[in-house]
Formats: structure tokens, sequence, C-alpha cells
């Protein structure tokens, strides 16, 4: 079916398309979607549906966004999974980790006590959803009319999106509005995850001087990251549902929704918008 | 910061609106987002963020679209849990299952090994994320004209959508374009689940005469779901990823994407499409 495999992240097929009354064929780019297997020293961990590219990062960032390393630091060596003739798997990845094995189980056992590679599924019990984070760091103010200026900005970097029209995205930008990093996925989670992993290798973690941005709606969980990551301010292009708002006020957060070129919503810490 | 909750599913906060230069403070609806614990037999199976509402059918059809069970026979009764004073508690449920202990352990090591609440993560390995489903049986087809008509459908009843501009929506449609049921989530395989549940409530499954219509992109878990519950005609408002197209070619469900009120694409078993 596939007939060809062209930019990084999408695969090409055949379709029918009905328009105008009219069915033609047609060759369509799809957002590229597979799964990775993600195994803590050589045991099997979780399973997270993405797409391909990033994949570090990816497995960085959803292991400091969950909670379970503190930094990099925490990192021995992420390693490829190698098939019989030695070839590296394209959808596994081996993460070595320099946390004692106590610890690690402790962290396990308050996160998940099982497995999940999507922020909220598979955690024991509601109490342990909502995970400790500090309040973010620092003095982080922005511009309303900066706001203004990220959806743009983020829209004209979507490539992948641009050539499939179905892709989530998350970018950080600095506070000034210029863009860190953006990366797109088939899951928000996951994308937020890739960018979370990229300021990890960058060393600039905790991102106390940065915005968040997310391409559609805006959950509980995402927020939780972003916290996780020290991120102080968080916008969507979409609504927030309400457990988001209701986490982030709490934990001190801003929250902006339904950024547009022409306006936007601040539903909490309204203190960090400032002309 | 919560000032009145309205409608089933939402819920009323302040905000700051930002719009022509201006900040003034608005009244906003938000999906209603909320963690809801599954228990089997008293025990915790899972945790999913939903919005609250059909909480029954969600449960339903959630273990029947994952195959932990064959059909609504297999539960034996989905209770509320009682909190200390006897009073419900909102955001857990126990299901109690007709299923044979040794052949529910089964399945657990067979879907999950661990438990997950949305389709992919917590699974075991990436042979496990393919279950084995049957092909859709019966012989639907659709007509073209029937398809372009379900995306105005859907949308003018998206009620909690319509409010808050931030929500995944599921739909069944009969093959002549009547809507048999629609529900609303935060999660779009919450959304699946609970339409799914609906038909098993009404003794509906398999739904081989039916069309599932979800609001956003189609990834590879939803197709898994509409296969599970015998769904021959998946079809979304944005673009499907490669892999949910990939699946359908084998599975032999008919997908359809990016229809709206002008077109659509067809990816898959396109014998289905019949004027």
């Amino acid at each position: 079916m596939k007939s060809e495999t062209s930019k990084p992240g999408t695969v090409r097929v055949r379709a029918l398309k009905f328009s105008g009354g009219r069915a033609t064929p047609s060759g369509e780019f799809l957002a590229a979607e597979e799964p990775l297997e993600i195994r803590l020293g050589g045991r099997h961990f979780t399973l997270t549906m993405r797409t391909p590219g990033h994949d570090e990062d990816l497995v960085a960032g959803f292991l400091f966004a969950e909670g379970f390393i503190a930094g990099s630091d925490d990192i021995e060596e992420i390693r490829p999974v190698r098939g019989p003739r030695g070839k590296p798997e394209p959808n596994m990845i081996d993460v070595v980790l320099n946390v004692p094995a106590d610890e690690l189980r402790e962290r396990l056992k308050r996160n998940f006590a099982v497995t999940a590679s999507c922020g909220i599924c598979g955690k024991t019990s509601i109490d342990s959803i909502t995970r400790r984070v500090a309040p973010p760091a620092g003095n982080a103010r922005v511009a309303p009319a900066t706001l203004l200026s990220l959806a743009s900005a983020m829209r004209s970097r979507q490539e992948i999106f641009a050539a499939t029209g179905g892709l989530h995205a998350a970018a950080l930008f600095e506070l000034s509005g210029a863009m860190l990093a953006l990366r797109e996925d088939v899951g928000r989670h996951n994308a937020v995850d890739k960018v979370i992993g990229w300021s990890l290798a960058e060393a600039r973690c905790p991102l106390s001087d940065a915005i968040l941005m997310v391409s559609g709606r805006l959950s509980f969980e995402l927020v939780q990251k972003a916290a996780a990551a020290g991120v102080p301010i968080v916008a969507a292009v979409s609504a927030p549902s309400s457990l988001a708002v209701e986490l982030a006020q709490e934990i001190g957060t801003t929250v902006i929704g339904f950024l547009r070129a022409g306006g936007f919503n601040v539903y909490t810490h309204r203190e960090r918008i400032a002309p």
C-alpha cells in the first residue's frame, strides 16, 4: 500500500478523492504513526505510538516530565536495541539509568505502579495523578503582542502538518517570542515530551524563561508535564480542559487558550501578561 | 475559581479576554475533565481522564473494545464505589465481571500485562498491539451523498463543543445516514468507547451496519476499537495516521478521512462506497 516514503514523518498512500461529485485517484501524505517500545536497562518498560524521529528526546523528555528522572545526569545512556543480526530495531529503544535500583523502584511505584506511555493512564489511583511539582521559578513576563505572534510562528514551522493536515505540535519559545524548538507527533503528549527532551539535551532545564505552546487542546497531563520542566507559561491554539485550568491555578502556571492571530484568553496567573 | 457549573460536561471559569488590543474579563465554559478510576471486582484496574457523563457506557465500551469482555453478558454489574458515609464517589466505578478468574487473567495478560486506559499504552510489546479481530461481517455499502451529510449532522449535535470549543466527539450512524448516538469527551478514545458502550447496552453489537465517525484525527487504536465492535466503515473529520490506514487495509475496514461538506478521501476498502 505504501507507494513511497518521502519527507521524514510522513508516508504516502494511494487514496480516492471525492470532490464536487467526482472521484479521482490521488496520492496522499499521512502522518507516520509507529509504536516505540521503551526499555529500561533491557527490560520492557512501556510502549507509545509516536511519529518516528527525535526518539531519544522523546524518551528522555518522557522520563523527565513524568518524574522518573530528575535531570539528564540520571541517564547513563540511550541506545538502540539490536536485532538478531546486530541491526538496530527502528521501533525499540533502551535507556540505561544512573538511578539506584531501589530509588527507581520507589519512583515507579509512586508514579505508575505499572507502566504507561501517556501521562495519565496506568497510574495507581486518583490521588496519584497530581504529582508534587514546585511552582515555576523566576519572574517570567510576556507581552500580549509577543503572545499574538506565536500562533503564526508555530504554524509556519509545522512541516508535517502542512504536508498531511493531521498532526499535533508543541513548541518552546523564549519570552521574546523567539522559537527555541518545535516537534510534531501523532500524540500531543509525545510532541511535548520531545521538546522537553530537547531542552534537557541542551541543558536548558528548568525552563523558567520559556513558553510552551501546543497546537490543539490543553489537558491536565500537559500542564503537569510543563510544570515538571519548570515552564511558567503554557499556551494552546484551542481550549484548555477544566482540570488543566484547575491544576494550573493551584501550581502557579499561566494558562492561555484560543491563542490565535486576533486574540487569546488568559485563564490563570494573569500577572505574567505584561505590556 | 469555578463560579458556576452549568451544562453537563462543562465548567464555567473566569478568564481575561485579549482581543483588538483590549483586555476584558469574561466567563468561559470549559470542557469538564475529571479522572475516573475503574475497578474490577473492587480492585483497582485503571484510571482514565474523561468528561463526566455516560460513565457506565464508557467502562463497558472500553472493556469490550479492548478485548477484556466478549459482550455485555460478561458484565454482571456496573456499580458505584461508595465512600465512608455510603455516598457514591463520582469519579470511581466498579465492574463485576461474569468471566472466570483464570480466563480473565489470560485476557489481561494478552492485552495489557498491566493496565491501561488509552488503547495503546501499557501493552506489553509491539507484537501485542495488534489484537486478532475478525473482518467486518455483512455487506455494508454507503452512498457518497450520505457520507457528505455526516459532518454537519455530527457538528450540529456536538453540544459541549459548541459551548467550549474544545472537545472530541464520536458518533455512530446507520448506513442511511441516520444518527444512532453521539458522545463527547476530552479523550477521543473515551468518546469512541462511550458510543461502543451505548451499542452494547442497546444490544446492537456487532455494528456491521454502522458507520463510526470521529471529530478529529484517526489513529491506529481507534481503528482497532472500531474493528472490535464490528464496525465496517470509519470516518474522520481530519486525517488518519499511517498506521490507522495500514491496519484498516489489513483487517478489512473502510477508512475515510477529511470528511467535510465538500468531499472526502477514501483510503482503504473503497468497495463499500457505492452510489
